[in-house]
């Protein structure tokens, strides 16, 4: 009997306060209203950005629904909706592409203004929501929302994929591989032969240790204070693992003596005010470019030496690696089956959903890389 | 009767303590050792820096003779000087190229590693000092110091310049006119139909206009508080002029709202904190490229949201606008000589050295662009 048209009653995991554990409740899903899509979600990752919400370093209105980097099938569509089609295998996207706005006209950027990155509003971009909890509406998550069975997003925030593709597998391609790997071979451009610094090595840290790899880049400096992280670094192809507690002088110096005069490219991806400004400081003086990828809290202010710049740096952000998703997903899954990336490596951890605490347990204390969750 | 080898008494504007005017003083000039170029500077243009030393925004000891951005006459060559030789008109380069460094061997870079901007020693590159007064050895300023009839440079440090060249006019491409034009046509590489803002309309500011205008930008917005300073910049080929002074909202909002989604490229060219920051946020989030152009004081701290960047916005900076100058300098003159660029418009004031102090105050006072001083 088809669901299509009628509210899903199913399971999520709703966080209806800051700094609380989830609690697995039964949530009504609404049909998706006009250009909207209602996914049954397969398998989601867990992304320290979900973590910034729940401890309000990323402020987002509660109770809500969080999960960004998933991967599912198509259940049913809004009105207007031609480009999907109920049982497509699909990935929804944060960060959308309207098609129309400034930022997707334009080749080289990828942020489409109808984003809810900056605004932070949890809504539908037609003001409400398509999730409700004892009677209580239940705010989305940057579009996405997929700690629950079924989410709706917009048409314009979803992905089709490769039907051959493992949904528990490629749930990462819809956030933390992409963004890393992207933000080497896309924002940066890595040439090969270069010299690359990662800060944070994590889900998107290692992915861009991947990127520098598949860029050619013959030397890749990974960083952690957490050495745990250093076999798989170097499994994907780190050439030197450090720890900046293992130095009396500040990291950047370090690099720049391992260097000579610093590296090419250098890498942030925690998104910690001290660790970005050392990125910058790390790359050489004349030609380097440095690449912001994590992102601090909200009202977070990074303070620069001007000189830094002035004596010819490059510093530049990312956002999901530059990639403007819907047209390029399908040759990042497409790529992933024809084995030019291996991102399962990053899967340290598969859970079902109900231990979804437990694996923001395994992110927090430094144990997982990327835990999947399963429905 | 030749001066080769032998001490030249001449004038020279002595600053013997910060925040005191000059002193046309009589010194001692050393001859030069070898590798090194004794000069009969001809014109020095006044630039904002100079006046950072006097203020102590930019740190160097005292005294010291000022000036950098001059044209002279080779006076006579120390041992191994092979590529200049005397009777050469010549520009001495604040910015060496020594041609062995790691900057010198990029192409990419002009930041010679033999300058002396950053550590500030106010000596030649053996340690020493050619000039004299009173018994009292007087620092060099940044390996040129200009302010003086005789001046001793490195032969990394100057650069030859046709034969053709009015010396009275070119000084300016030893600074000024090569920083503001080489920030827009060689560091942001502008392209056709882009929209750009400067920041500040001095002579780096008018000239990253003419830069923009070079190459071909369809909308140049021009910013200042000084509103006498608008003529020029739309002789120069700006079609917007405005004063942060006469709207409300922050002039970056300002620049979004004329531009729809920010320009395409923006320059500062004053070097204060606030402006550098607004300068960021007024070139688009998604792929604006913001240049740092003017010189912040000693020890200035920038502060920014790091979401200017994650967006997309690139941040980079220039000095001497990205010009490997022994490189360059022939070439630049000769345009100048062929009538591509007329820096000459920049040049607002013309006194003989005796009257610096005088150049100086209408530099305070906003009222010259280029004071050009003659011995």
């Amino acid at each position: 009997m088809s669901t299509a048209g009628k509210v899903i009653k199913c399971k999520a995991a709703v966080m209806w306060e800051a700094n609380k554990p989830f609690s697995i409740e039964e949530i009504e899903v609404a049909p998706p209203k006009a250009h909207e899509v209602r996914i049954k979600i397969v398998a989601t990752g867990i992304c320290r950005s979900d973590d910034h919400v729940i401890t309000g370093g990323l402020v987002m209105p509660f109770p809500i629904i969080l999960g960004h980097e998933a991967a599912g099938i198509v259940e049913s569509v809004g009105q207007g909706v031609t480009s999907i089609k109920p049982g497509d295998k699909v990935i929804p996207l944060f960060v959308p592409q309207c098609g129309e706005c400034n930022s997707c006209l334009n080749t080289k950027s990828n942020l489409c203004s109808k984003n809810d990155i900056g605004s932070s509003a949890g809504v539908m971009p037609d003001g409400t929501t398509r999730f409700t909890c004892k009677g209580k509406a239940i705010h989305h998550f940057i579009g996405t929302s997929t700690f629950t069975e079924y989410t709706v997003v917009h048409e314009s925030a979803v992905a089709k994929i490769d039907s051959a593709a493992p949904l528990e597998k490629v749930c990462l391609i819809g956030c933390g591989f992409s963004t890393g790997y992207g933000a080497a071979v896309q924002t940066a451009k890595v040439k090969p032969g270069s010299t690359c610094a990662i800060f944070g090595l994590g889900g998107v840290g290692l992915s861009v240790v991947m990127g520098c790899k598949a860029a050619g880049a013959s030397r890749i400096i990974a960083i952690d204070i957490n050495k745990d992280k250093f076999a798989k670094a170097k499994e994907l192809g780190a050439t030197d693992c450090i720890s900046p507690h293992d130095f009396k002088k500040p990291i950047q110096e370090v690099l720049t003596e391992m260097t000579g005069h610093g590296v090419d490219y250098s890498f942030e991806a925690i998104g910690h005010v001290d660790t970005l400004t050392a990125a910058l400081a790390s790359c050489n003086m004349n030609t380097g470019v440095c690449v912001m990828v994590g992102v601090p809290p909200s009202g977070s202010v990074i303070s620069i030496d001007p000189m830094l710049l002035l004596s010819g740096r490059t510093w530049k952000g990312t956002l999901l690696g530059g990639w403007k998703m819907r047209d390029c997903i399908a040759t990042l899954v497409s790529s992933y089956l024809e084995k030019k990336f291996n991102s399962d490596v990053l899967i340290s951890h598969t859970l079902p959903i109900a231990k979804v605490n437990e694996g923001f347990e395994l992110l927090r204390a430094g144990k997982s890389i990327r835990c999947v969750l399963l429905f």
